[in-house]
């Protein structure tokens, strides 16, 4: 989407030829900076230090950082080095997985004075698709904030979204704000409410500076306010991404997502979930007992980044002495609360039926592997 | 309760017999700070700028305004113009106007001559009245807790918090926390869950501050985390103040209240609201509709006041540049998610008859203005 007028992905190969460039989202809201990988090193370093997040980007990096790898070393025992290397820096990541995966498998019947080629064709290849994914649960979703607005075609439509879901979290579109920005292109008025986000601001920092940038009106709010939003009609669809979505429709995502379903419930107002099919946890069916819930650094808590009024970037510490914090990154959503689901496949109900109608090709594949578990 | 092992109430009369003691809360959690106030001046300026806030010490502190007023200017002229600036300080605080009302009308009986010494008798019976209220809005709401602990007598009773409804909003004891100290100091043990409460950060600055000098075993939240812990059976009691309770039960509170009442009543824990009597606005019946909700300044949501790592205090922006913000003071929960009430009077249902029944006395006498009113 666009940044100061032009045009950006998250990640893209620079005019050299070989070398990928990348927006430090580190430095992001306070600073836009670019910054080129060169090695297998580096990329990885870019992982580890969220230079680059979101789980489809951090798949693709890791795309782009065998084929950096295969240009120093482009024999069996490196591909294998460079799959472990990139693994390792965010083991639970399954994008990241997969993406690895993917490219070791098509290097594996690669020769090796052919495999820099292939690297970056496969990486690259990876990367239109999830703009491709993105684009079309775009598409999808446009036309439940069409609706929205054929009712009420006098006033934007209201959305409110839930930490970064958005183009930076992937390489194009984003998830959750696909529908908006397509929205919004086509010239339906749409106006964001962004929940800040704590402990780590994804909303306040990201999310609202990605909107901003494109030009789509938004309002940063406190993570308390979306009920007192929904409860007075200021919100007509909640929409936000996903980690993880089990078989049955439970909704894995940041930390606070629950509660802004429970009042869209409360409230009336429609809750949906944008995903990718590949999100989709076929083999879990109870997400609130069956998802473990990762707890991060306290200092996510106790601490914040910001700008002082003459320009200086400071930490400081925003909890009182002493007192001890816990950081709990994501909650479930259970299906119950859920409207339905956003997929490159069209909508669907939060139910195994609905799941499993759109994507009847992974459901029968995960049936068939269950029985060869219990086998 | 105590600070640094002494025990401290939120504002005093100092040695000197006179001048007036309270606690720079602007200053919390980062620094400890005491100041004297000597004249109306400085007590309405301690009111505007929040050295002292929450409800029920604002109107103490107004009621020694009036004091300090007296010693400089005794005459019927200088009662009326210490109460309207006093009045003007914060033109919506219900305890404000009471408490200034009752200031000018036992003044207004009393020769000037004797009008000093009976300011400062009226003030000090205010701030007694306060502190007995909590008491026993603590007595009563130490049965819940005790109540839980006996259920699971082998580990602490988790509660969950919201904002400061704690001693630092009153004289002592607070509302809100009364029941926890009380608990804790009975030897019952107690861990509270203090939610963080963006944008203005009263949990992880007051009210984390507060248990941590009075030694009560807490953890600091984002405000996201609550419905987590809920749904994991981490939160047995959830336990707010109010600013404005209707005659039917509905609770205006901190904004974010709503969303930790719905996951409270989505998980089955029990959610109680402490007030004094004097918080039931017993003309108002609907609080969704009826209770206007203050908008307060943008920079609350965009700036926050922390200490870096070397010790020095900075106000840094902590949301993207150019993004607009919204700032919501309060929400209001249904009386349908309320569990009860907890008063100096006792437990009551959230209610119209668990109120009046608790306080027929004032239910009646609303009856009758409101007959009044018609007629």
């Amino acid at each position: 989407m666009k940044v100061d007028g032009i045009h950006r992905r998250t990640i893209w190969v620079d005019a050299d030829g070989w070398s990928v460039g990348i927006i430090d989202q580190t430095a992001l809201p306070f600073e836009f900076r670019t910054r080129r990988l060169t090695s297998l090193e580096e990329a990885a370093e870019a992982i580890t230090t969220m230079a680059v997040r979101g789980a489809p980007l951090i798949g693709v990096t890791a795309a782009y950082g065998m084929a950096l790898a295969m240009r120093a070393d482009a024999t069996d025992r490196a591909v294998e080095a460079a799959h472990d290397r990139l693994l390792a820096t965010r083991p639970t990541a399954v994008n990241l997985r997969w993406g690895l995966a993917r490219l070791r498998e098509v290097l594996s019947v690669t020769p090796p004075a052919d495999r820099v080629r292939r690297a970056y064709a496969e990486a690259a290849a990876i990367a239109e698709e999830d703009v491709e994914v993105c684009r079309a649960i775009g598409r999808h979703g446009m036309e439940l904030i069409r609706g929205l607005h054929k009712r009420n075609p006098h006033r934007p439509v209201n959305l409110l979204t839930h930490c970064n879901a958005g183009w930076l979290a992937t390489v194009d579109w984003g998830t959750a704000t696909a529908p908006i920005y397509m929205a919004h292109d086509a010239g339906i008025p749409v106006h964001v409410w962004v929940d800040e986000t704590r402990p780590r601001s994804q909303g306040a920092f990201l999310t609202a500076w990605e909107l901003g940038h494109h030009g789509v009106p938004h309002t940063v709010v406190a993570d308390n306010t979306g009920g007192h939003l929904m409860q007075h009609g200021l919100v007509d669809l909640a929409v936000v991404g996903t980690d993880r979505v089990t078989a049955r429709g439970d909704v894995a995502n940041k930390i606070g997502t629950y509660l802004k379903a429970l009042a869209a419930h409360d409230t009336g107002v429609p809750f949906w979930v944008a995903l990718p099919g590949s999100t989709i946890d076929w083999l879990l069916e109870d997400g609130v007992h069956g998802i473990p819930i990762e707890t991060r650094g306290d200092e996510e808590v106790t601490e914040i980044t910001g700008r002082t009024a003459d320009g200086r970037i400071e930490r400081v510490r925003i909890v009182a002495d002493g007192s001890p914090v816990a950081n709990y990154g994501f909650d479930v959503t259970p299906a119950r609360l859920v409207t339905g689901f956003i997929t490159e496949r069209g909508l669907c109900a939060a139910s195994q039926e609905g799941l499993a109608g759109l994507f009847p090709d992974q459901a029968e594949r995960s049936a068939r592997q269950r029985v060869a578990n219990d086998a």
